[in-house]
C-alpha cells in the first residue's frame, strides 16, 4: 500500500494542503465544517500527520515523561494512572522511564529528554542520587520538571509531597501505644530527603515517649533482595527488636519473609508497619498495617502542576510544594489481640 | 540563558555544521577523534540534537510502544523490564500506554502511533476487543506489531506466547489430584484466545479426570472490582464449589476476599490457584498456588523479535510464534493436610 499523505488528501478534499495543514493544528481560522470534513476524510484514509513534521513546526512534542524509581510497586502505577488521566484529557502522551534506583540512568534519561522528545517531565527521584549538580545546569523553562515524592532540596522546581514527618511520627506511636519499645527503622537511602525527614519523624516520637535512640536500630538497606534479606535477619537475631517500621513496602516484604524463616511471629514477637500503597495488604499474612499514601491524587496533582506551568513558564522555577496526607491503616501485623 | 544550536556548536568546533550533523547520526565518514571532540563539546555544552529534526530526516523515532491492559500487575510489569533490558541495549526508549482493558483506547493508542511517534510496537491486546477488522488495514510494515500473551489470533503478526492450554490443563488437574471434584474456573473475557485456550484446558482435564462439565461454573468476570465481588460470592454461596481456578491473578484476589467475608476456608473448603506473576504470592493468608509465566523472558523475546522485524522487514506479516514454559507452582491455597 503507497503511504497516503497530505497532498493526496488536500488534493482528494479539493482544498490546498496548507488548508489541512492547519485543520490538525487546530487552527482557528478553519471553518469547524472543514475542519470536520478534512479529519473524517483523514480517518477514512487512516491518515494521520507526521508527528515529527509537524512538532518541528510547533515544538511541542505533546508527551510528558514520567520518570520513577521502580515500576513494580503500587504506589507508582497508582501516580502514573493519575498523571495519565490529566494527561489523556488534554491530548497528551505519556512516556514511562524506569530508573531500578540508579542515579546514572535517571542521569541519562533526563539528558537525551532535553532533545525535544518530552515538553515536560514528572519525577521521583532516585535513591542513590547524591550529587545532582547537572540538575541545576539544564534549563528547567525549556524542560520543566515536577517532582512527587521523592525530590531533590536544592533543585528550585515545584514538588507534590506527603505528611511524611507526621506520618512517620504517627506510625511509630501506633508501634509504641501497642506496647513496643525496641522499634527498628528500616530506610533505603537516608542522605534523600525524603528518607531524611520519615527519620526524623520515627526519631521525634521515640524521644516524645521517653524511649532511647539507638543508631544500631536505623537501617539502611540497599536495592538488592539477597542482602536486605541478610540485613534483616541479621538485625532481628542480634537487636531483637519488638517493632519494625519499613520506609518503602519491598523492606516489610522482606521482613515478612525473614520471619517466616527464623520462625518469628508477627505481630505476638514483632509488630511491623510500612509505608505502602499495596493494594492487597489486607490479604497479606498476617494482614500488614500501613502509612498509605493518596498516590492517584499525587499524580493527578502533578500533572495538573505541569500544565500550569505550560500556561505560565515562570511557574517553572518556583518551590511551590503542595502537601497531600496520608492515611495510618491498622490491620493485623501490629495488632495487640495475638 | 539563550539556546545552544548545532550552528553555535559547529563555529565553537571550527567544523562545518554538516560534520556535527553527522556525528550525532553515527555516520561511519567521520574520524572517530572528530566525533569524539564534537560529543565532549556537546556535553559540556548541555547540548543534544533536535530530536524531532534527526527523526524527520532519519524517519526513525528510535522508540517502542508497548501497550499493556494493566500496570498494576507484576505480570506487566516484569515483561516491560524484559523489553527495556533489551530496548536499552540497542539504545532505544520505550513508551508505555495502559488500556485499562478498554479497546477504545487501544484503537485510540494504535491510530495515534501510526504518525510516527515509534518505530515498532509490542502489544498484549485488551479484554473487550471483539472487532478488531481496524488492524489489519494498518501498514504493519511500515510500523511492526508483536503480540505477547494476549494476541488476535486473525492478524498476521509474530507473536511470543506461554503454553496457556497445557497450563491450565495441570492447573486444574493439580486440583483434582488435591480432591477438588467442583472447580469453578474464572475467566475474564472468554472471547479472546487466550481465554478459550485456558478455559479448554480446563474442560479436557475434567473430561480426562471424567469430572461433570457444568456450564454455570465457567464464569465470565468483569473489569469492576465491586461486580467481580458479588460475581464470585453469588457463585461461592449458591454453587457451592470445592476448588477455584482463576485465569488472572486479581479474580484470585477477588476470592480471596469473598472468602474472607463469607468465612470460607481456604484451601480447608475451597482450593485456589491462579495464573500469576505476583512476587509476594508466597505472603498472601494463604500463600496463593500459581502458574506462574516466565514474564522478564516474554519481554526479552519480543523485544529481539521487533529488533529482527527492523532488520528484515518481512517478517512483519508472518505469524511466527515462540512459546515460553510456565510453571506451576503448589502453595497452601492448594493444600490437602489442612
Amino acid at each position: 500500500m503507497e503511504p497516503f499523505n497530505i497532498k493526496k488528501l488536500a488534493q482528494a478534499l479539493n482544498l490546498s494542503t496548507s488548508t489541512v495543514s492547519r485543520a490538525f493544528r487546530d487552527n482557528a481560522d478553519i471553518s469547524a465544517a472543514t475542519k470536520e470534513r478534512i479529519l473524517t476524510m483523514a480517518r477514512e484514509m487512516n491518515y494521520q500527520p507526521n508527528h515529527y513534521a509537524s512538532n518541528l513546526r510547533e515544538q511541542k512534542s505533546r508527551t510528558i515523561a514520567i520518570i520513577v524509581p521502580e515500576l513494580a510497586n503500587d504506589y507508582f502505577s497508582q501516580v502514573i494512572h493519575g498523571i495519565e488521566r490529566v494527561a489523556r484529557a488534554r491530548d497528551h502522551h505519556i512516556l514511562i522511564y524506569v530508573t531500578d534506583d540508579d542515579y546514572e540512568k535517571e542521569l541519562a534519561f533526563i539528558r537525551h529528554l532535553h532533545n525535544g522528545r518530552a515538553d515536560g517531565i514528572i519525577m521521583s527521584a532516585s535513591g542513590e542520587a547524591n550529587d545532582h549538580t547537572y540538575l541545576k545546569n539544564l534549563p528547567h523553562q525549556r524542560l520543566p520538571l515536577v517532582f512527587f515524592d521523592r525530590v531533590y532540596e536544592d533543585i528550585a522546581c515545584p514538588r507534590i509531597t506527603t505528611n511524611d514527618y507526621d506520618s512517620s511520627f504517627q506510625a511509630t506511636r501506633h508501634l509504641i501505644k501497642q506496647g513496643c519499645k525496641r522499634i527498628a527503622y528500616l530506610a533505603v537511602n537516608k542522605n534523600l530527603s525524603i528518607g531524611k525527614t520519615r527519620m526524623q519523624g520515627y526519631i521525634d516520637a521515640l524521644l516524645k515517649y521517653k524511649l532511647p535512640v539507638d543508631d544500631q536500630l536505623i537501617i539502611d538497606c540497599s536495592n538488592s533482595y539477597a542482602e536486605n534479606s541478610r540485613i534483616i535477619k541479621e538485625m532481628l537475631q542480634q537487636l531483637q527488636p519488638d517493632g519494625v517500621f519499613t520506609s518503602v513496602e519491598r523492606l516489610a516484604f522482606a521482613t515478612y519473609y525473614a520471619c517466616y524463616d527464623l520462625g518469628i511471629s508477627i505481630p505476638g514477637e514483632l509488630k511491623v508497619i510500612s509505608f505502602s500503597s499495596l493494594e492487597i495488604a489486607a490479604l497479606l499474612n498476617p494482614s500488614l498495617s500501613t502509612i498509605t499514601q493518596p498516590a492517584a491524587d499525587i499524580g493527578r496533582e502533578a500533572a495538573r502542576m505541569l500544565f500550569r506551568i505550560f500556561e505560565d513558564p515562570a511557574l517553572a522555577g518556583s518551590q511551590e510544594e503542595l502537601v497531600l496526607h496520608s492515611r495510618l491503616i491498622k490491620r493485623h501485623s501490629s495488632a495487640v489481640d495475638f
